[in-house]
C-alpha cells in the first residue's frame, strides 16, 4: 500500500477542489465560452535558488497524485459557486463531470534539481491543467522546501538520530503532517507528530514535556514515575530546573529501576549551551555507571547548529529539529513556478521582466563522472534526445497512474542515493563556489529566439 | 452563523485527534497509571517578539475553540495506537469517552498584544489540558503569526485595496486557508482563495493568468475574449509580453467593449519596476480616455515594498500580497510557548536557561492614553484585580461556548479598532524606539521567588 496522502478519502478528504485561486475559475469559463480546449503542457521549475540551498531535494509527488487522481466538483460545491453569481449554469454543469485525464511526467520524489528544471510536466485539456496549478504547487513547493531542508540536515547529522519535532509551529496542520513526510524522505530517522506516523508509516518518537515534571512534587519523582509507566522507553527530559542536578537525579535513579529491570534508554536536554551542558551530564552519566544512556537534544536547532555541535565534538547521539525546518526559516519560500509551455502543439514563452521562461516540453538529463557523482544537467526539449539519464517519467497517462507508485521507502531510499552522489562542494551548508552546471541546447536556444522574433 | 473553522464536520473533518505529539499520549498514559487529574492551567504565550514586529494581533481563537468542542478519539484512532503497541488497553479504554470539560479565557481575535502576555488560558483536567498543546498551539501559532504581518500592510496601505494572493506557496492547505482567513482579519480585502470565501465567507478577487494570454493568438484577442466571457468583472494582466504596449491594446479594446455596454475595471502589473509602469501605464489610460481604470499591482510585494510604492507615489490602487505574508517570511515563525502555570491549586514555573515562565494563572490589564491609544499594559495574577481594561475573556466554561462566538466580520471590527488605538511609535514598520510597556506586578514577582525558593 503506498502512502495514502493527504487528501485520501473518508474523514480526512481534504479540502476539495475549491482550494484554488478564483481566477483559475474565471479562466475556465472563459475558457468554456471561447470552446478553448486543446492539450496544455505546463511545468513546474524553481526560476532560482535561495542563496542558502546548493541543491533541492523534489517532493510531494505523491500528495499531487492523489490529487489529480480525485479530483471532482461536488454537487454542494457547484452549488456554492452558483450563489457567487460569477458563473453562467452552462459553464457550471460543464464542471459537473470533470475529471483529470490527462498525462503527468516528474522526477521521483528525493530527486537531488537544480534552477530552471522542470520537476513535474502536466500535459492534459487546457482546462484540466489550468485548474490544478494552485494545489499543485502548494504541494509541491512546500514539500520540496522542507525535503530540501532536511536534506541539509541529514548531511549534516553524520549517523547522529535526526527526528521531526515541529508540529507546534508548523503553519497549520498540512505543513505538520507533510514537513514530518518531507524530513523522512530525506532521511530523517522518524517524527513526534503520531498522526504523521498513522498516514504515512513513519516511526515516531516521543516521551515528557517540561509539565510533566512540574505536576509532580519533585523532578526525582517525576523521573521513576515515567519510567514505571513506560519501561520501554525510558528517555528523561532533565532541563526543567537545572540540568546536570537531574543528571545527577538519574544516576541516584538507576539502581532502583534496575532491580525492576527497567534500563534508562536517554535524557533529553532542551535548553542553555547544548555542548556544555552535554559534556557535563556525559560525565555525570559515566562517571554514574551510565555509559550506555543516550543524550538527546533538542531546542532551536536547524543545520548550522548541528554542524557546530559535531565540529565542537559534543557528546550528543540524536537532536529533534522542529520550527526553524518546518518553516524552512532561512528560505521560507522558493521562486516556484508553474507556467504554460506548450498549448495546442505550439510552444509558448512568457517574457515578464525577470520572469522570462524557456518554453516548450522539456526534458533534464544528468551525467555522471568516474566516481558516481553528478557532472551536469543538460536542459533539452523533450522530443530531442541528449545523451544522460533523463529525470523526468512517467506518472499518470491518461489520468491513470503508471505502474506502482513508489513507496515512501523506496523514495527515501532514492533520496539517500541522491544525497550519496552529490558533489563534494554541494554538500557543504556553505554556498557551493561555483554553480552546479545546467546546460541549456543549442535547440531550445533556438526555439526561444524564434518564438519571441514571431510574437 | 460563525465561522465553520478549518476543523469542522462533514467533507472537511479536519486532521483528527491524532495531530498531536506523541509525546502527549505518553505523558497522558502516565498519568493515568499514577491516578493525576488534578485541575491545570496552561497558558499560551509568546517570550519574545521579533525584532520586525512592534505589535501582534492575536488570532486562530475560533479554530482553536472548534478543535476543543470536537475533541475525541474515533475507533480507528485507537486501533491505530493500540497496533502501535505503546499504550495499555485500560489506558485506550480511558481515551475512548475523553472529551474537553475544561476552561477557556482568551484574548478576543483581533487584539494587539505583546510579550509574555498570555493570550489564551486552558484550565482543565490535567489530561484533557495535555493532550490539546501541540494543535492549540499550530492554530494560535500561524494565524497570530500572518495576522500580524497582515496588520503591517493594511497600516502601510492607507486606502488602498489588498487581496490576499499566497496560497501557492502557502505552507500547505491549511496555511492557505488560514492565512486568508487571518489577512481578512487583520483588514485585507479579500483572498483569491475559493475555499476560504466559501468557508468563511470572505470576498474572493481573481481574474486571469499569464497562461490565458499566451493560448491566445495575441494580447488584443485574450483581453477581448475575456471581457466578453466577464463583462462585470474586466480586469487585464498586460505584463505577459511588454507592459506599455498592451496597456495601449487596452486604450484600442475599450470603444470596442463600450459598444457593448462593457466597461474595463482595472489592468494587473506583476513584473518589472512597479513604480515605473504603473506611471506610464496611468499615462497610457488617462490618454486615452480611461481614467476610472484602476491599475492593480502584485509579485514578490509585502508591508515594505507597499510603503516605498506609496511614498514614491506610485499610482497603483490596489495590491496582491501573496507568498510574503502567508509564509511571514521576515520572522517565519514565532517564539511560541504554551506552558503549565497551576495544577492542583498550586502555581508552577519552568526555570530552564532562558525559557523561565511567570508563574500562576495570569490576566492582562491594558491603560488608555486622554487619546484613547494604548499607555501601557499590566501582567498581574488573575486572582489580584489591577486597574485597567482585562483582555483575557472567557470563552468556554466546562468544555461549552460561553455565550455567542464572535463572527468574523466582528472580529476584524474590533482588529480595526485595535489598530486605531495603536500609539504611534508602533504603527511604523521599523522598529519602535522604545519596547511598550508592560509592567509585571510585585504580587506575581513575589510569587515567582517564592516558587524558587521552595523547588
Amino acid at each position: 500500500m503506498h502512502d495514502p496522502g493527504f487528501p485520501g478519502g473518508g474523514r480526512d478528504a481534504g479540502p476539495g477542489v475549491l482550494l484554488t485561486d478564483l481566477y483559475e475559475l474565471t479562466m475556465l469559463q472563459a475558457y468554456f465560452e471561447e470552446g478553448l480546449g486543446g492539450s496544455a503542457s505546463f511545468e513546474l521549475f524553481m526560476r532560482t535558488l535561495p542563496p542558502t540551498r546548493n541543491f533541492l531535494l523534489a517532493a510531494g509527488l505523491d500528495q499531487v497524485l492523489d490529487y489529480l487522481a480525485t479530483l471532482r466538483f461536488t454537487p454542494e460545491e457547484l452549488d456554492w459557486l452558483r450563489g457567487t453569481g460569477r458563473f453562467t449554469d452552462a459553464f457550471l454543469a460543464s464542471l459537473e463531470h470533470l475529471r483529470f485525464t490527462g498525462d503527468v511526467d516528474a522526477m521521483p520524489e528525493g530527486t537531488a534539481f537544480f534552477a530552471d528544471e522542470p520537476i513535474l510536466r502536466i500535459t492534459a485539456p487546457l482546462r484540466e491543467a489550468q485548474l490544478v496549478e494552485s494545489r499543485v504547487m502548494n504541494l509541491l513547493h512546500y514539500e520540496t522546501l522542507v525535503a530540501s531542508k532536511a536534506a541539509r540536515s541529514v548531511l549534516a547529522a553524520g549517523d547522529r538520530l535526526l527526528v521531526d519535532f515541529g508540529l507546534r509551529r508548523a503553519h497549520g496542520a498540512e505543513a505538520g503532517l507533510l514537513s514530518a513526510r518531507a524530513c523522512y524522505l530525506a532521511g530523517f530517522t522518524g517524527t513526534a507528530t503520531v498522526e504523521a506516523g498513522r498516514r504515512f508509516g513513519i516511526p515516531t518518537f516521543g516521551t515528557m514535556a517540561h509539565s510533566y515534571v512540574q505536576v509532580h512534587a519533585d523532578e526525582s519523582q517525576a523521573f521513576e514515575r515515567f519510567a514505571l509507566a513506560h519501561p520501554g522507553n525510558v528517555m528523561l527530559l532533565i532541563d526543567t530546573y537545572d540540568t546536570e542536578r537531574a543528571a545527577q537525579r538519574v544516576v541516584d535513579l538507576a539502581p532502583r529501576l534496575a532491580v525492576k529491570g527497567i534500563a534508562i534508554k536517554g535524557v533529553r536536554l532542551d535548553s542553555g549551551d547544548l555542548a556544555d551542558h552535554a559534556r557535563r551530564v556525559r560525565a555525570i552519566l559515566d562517571a554514574g555507571g551510565l555509559k550506555e544512556v543516550t543524550i538527546f537534544a533538542s531546542g532551536n536547532l536547524d543545520e548550522y547548529r548541528l554542524a557546530e555541535l559535531r565540529a565542537g565534538g559534543a557528546p550528543i547521539d540524536g537532536f529533534g529539529i522542529g520550527t526553524r525546518m518546518n518553516t524552512s526559516a532561512d528560505a521560507p519560500y522558493f521562486d516556484c513556478a508553474y507556467k504554460l509551455q506548450e498549448y495546442d502543439g505550439k510552444p509558448r514563452r512568457k517574457r515578464s521582466e525577470g520572469k522570462a521562461t524557456w518554453p516548450g516540453r522539456k526534458q533534464v538529463y544528468r551525467h555522471y563522472d568516474a566516481a558516481g557523482r553528478f557532472a551536469g544537467d543538460v536542459l533539452a526539449l523533450a522530443g530531442q534526445p541528449e545523451p544522460g539519464e533523463p529525470l523526468l517519467v512517467p506518472a499518470m497517462r491518461g489520468g491513470t497512474l503508471v505502474a506502482p507508485r513508489r513507496t515512501l521507502a523506496q523514495s527515501r531510499e532514492h533520496a539517500r542515493h541522491q544525497l550519496a552522489c552529490l558533489p563534494e562542494s554541494l554538500r557543504s551548508l556553505s554556498p557551493a563556489g561555483e554553480p552546479y552546471p545546467v546546460m541549456v541546447t543549442e535547440g531550445l536556444k533556438t526555439l526561444a529566439a524564434e518564438i519571441d522574433a514571431s510574437t
